[in-house]
């Protein structure tokens, strides 16, 4: 990090933009295609919890410098580093930079363009939404070499079903973006001219919505995922109660009954 | 209810019709797009308990009156009380009603129409099996008024994928009946002078079966969702032996055998 | 088994054939659609077990003999023992061999041509891959003859969506190899003579990998699918983490840096 030849590597490792409510984090190291390195880990984890804590954030896109998304973990990191305990607790801060994603209080959104492999096909599985350029792939290639992508299929396995994840995982062969809409893994695909106008869309909508109600929602959402029936609909109607009470709610339900548009106070 | 003056009031809520084993219940308040209030969850839920009692029905069709299915919770009568425990109760009620359609014997269709939204998808979500006309409409809309669609998300986001089901709750947005087929919240789609003769067919075929091979099997399906793999074919495994000693079995296993068509006793 | 006149019954019940790492285990009842009598059962097992301790087995094809892939399980033999002791017997015999597939090191592929009905339709739920033939139909048919295919039903609703494996599971009624794809239940449909084409691009792909990086995967997979988020992310990083301490990481990180093949020792 203290090589001055090296300029690239003295620019910020992800980049934040605000707009409106609408944050972009933008992981900044194209030209290595985004590898997810201990200090990028950290930087994202940073300023996702800056995002989390934030009250003027309501959504959250996640982009990439450079000709493709991420291509996953930083191999040459990690093959210096031959200690079983240095590797666990790589992905370690990887995965609980991952669970950061789906406990922030504002929907994430993946923006894919290029390719998308391994760690990198891992985050777009974690985040809650995706938009995918038409000419991007996605890939969980670390069998290629050696290395089954095993924190990757967690969040893939909870995207596609498991046939389709099995093949990504066995075979480390790409699938298109149209592939990956038709499977769950992102929620639209676009010409690359039009991704940023498909983001739009989704990002001036949630920003349209009161965000209690949006925080609510997402943190039940991923708790009653992991339930019984029964217990996720006791979560779940708890959860309704106490966002009927909030202020949002309120002025919400008295807005759509006297046909206005609802003023948030965020309450 | 004792309104003399609103007629339509004093009509049943919920109303029964039955045809050769198979039952037919109506939301009755089409005028309003059937909203679920206390007393349409509790109508509709003393219906199911009624028909699950019953060994003459064998399938349960959930229809609606007037141009949509059901446009969720009664949003007048949730904002007469501005009460958490009352909002509780609602929606514990509304869960316990939704929970009975995955417990009781036979099989339930939605025949869906018009809207279904907020609680009234949670409700296509819910039943078994749901067929809809080509030009139904699915939303999980409160997001739009301040109250993220937390109690439908649970019945959505095990029919649809999650990406999916996070986009229909965080945008409130639309999808129509193709994408809902699509996505898994549907089984058939058809021209609406089309829906009841694909109703008629599952209908028919479900009502030719034997009601205790279906019985056995609905309750040990949603049970062995629940399990780990080991234990879900234990419980599978026990519900097979014991569906093989039932007479029905006998009957139909020889009747398969011997090339002739069986004859239920329902035992 | 001891009748000399019927001289097909003493040819084996499974076959064994392998090539350059690929195992077929091959179903032979072919002229019966090969019903998983408990003989076929336990024939089955144990070859699943014999490849599960091979080091050169690298990948196995479940094929089957005959014009169709699997017909369920042996009637005329269940019905021969009205015992629900026996039946409980012969279904937990029947899941811990289905449990094998997802046990075993390699990864198991159906091939799938005529039909799949009832166990054989679970058969192939319970493979990690499936090709099928495009005239290959799929059924959960049990609930015809009064048996609801509960333990088919473990498999199937781990692959399909809920509403769509209830549907199979009501009304009895085949699905065509594209309906199987789309759902999820088949990887691949190819035409009845590019079958063994398609198949042999699966195996070549996994042959080509680390066993190592290949087994720790597939167990990895199956178990943490069971667990929640956080806990499938611990299981997930500890895999990695060994995963990355084994040779054939090192060396396949090694040869991707060097833009090299890599050579596994299968350490």
């Amino acid at each position: 990090m203290n090589a001055p030849e090296k300029t690239v590597d003295q620019a910020p490792l992800v980049l934040r933009q605000d707009a409106g409510g609408v944050v972009t984090l933008t992981l900044n190291r194209g030209e290595r295609l985004n590898p997810l390195s201990q200090a990028m880990i950290a930087a994202l984890h940073s300023q996702l919890d800056a995002v989390a804590a934030d009250a003027t954030a309501r959504v959250v896109v996640l982009a990439a410098a450079g000709k493709g998304f991420c291509a996953g973990h930083d191999l040459k990191e990690m093959r210096a580093h031959p200690d079983e305990a240095w590797q666990r607790a790589l992905f370690d801060q990887c995965a609980r930079m991952m669970l950061a994603i789906t406990r922030m209080p504002q929907p994430v959104i993946a923006r894919v363009h290029g390719i998308a492999t391994a760690a990198g096909c891992q985050l777009v599985s974690m985040c809650d939404l995706a938009v995918a350029a038409d000419s991007a792939r996605f890939a969980v290639s670390g069998v290629n070499f050696g290395l089954f992508c095993s924190t990757p299929a967690v969040g893939l396995s909870r995207n596609l079903g498991r046939k389709n994840a099995m093949e990504m995982l066995l075979t480390g062969e790409f699938i298109d973006a149209a592939t990956a809409k038709e499977r769950g893994l992102v929620n639209r695909v676009a010409r690359p001219g039009d991704v940023d106008l498909e983001i739009g869309r989704l990002t001036a909508s949630i920003a349209s919505k009161s965000p209690v109600a949006i925080s609510m929602g997402k943190r039940m959402f991923y708790e009653q995922l992991e339930r019984g029936l029964a217990d996720a609909y006791a979560l779940a109607s708890a959860t309704m109660a106490c966002n009927m009470m909030a202020a949002d709610a309120q002025e919400g339900v008295d807005a759509f009954l006297q046909k206005r548009a609802p003023v948030w106070s965020g309450k």
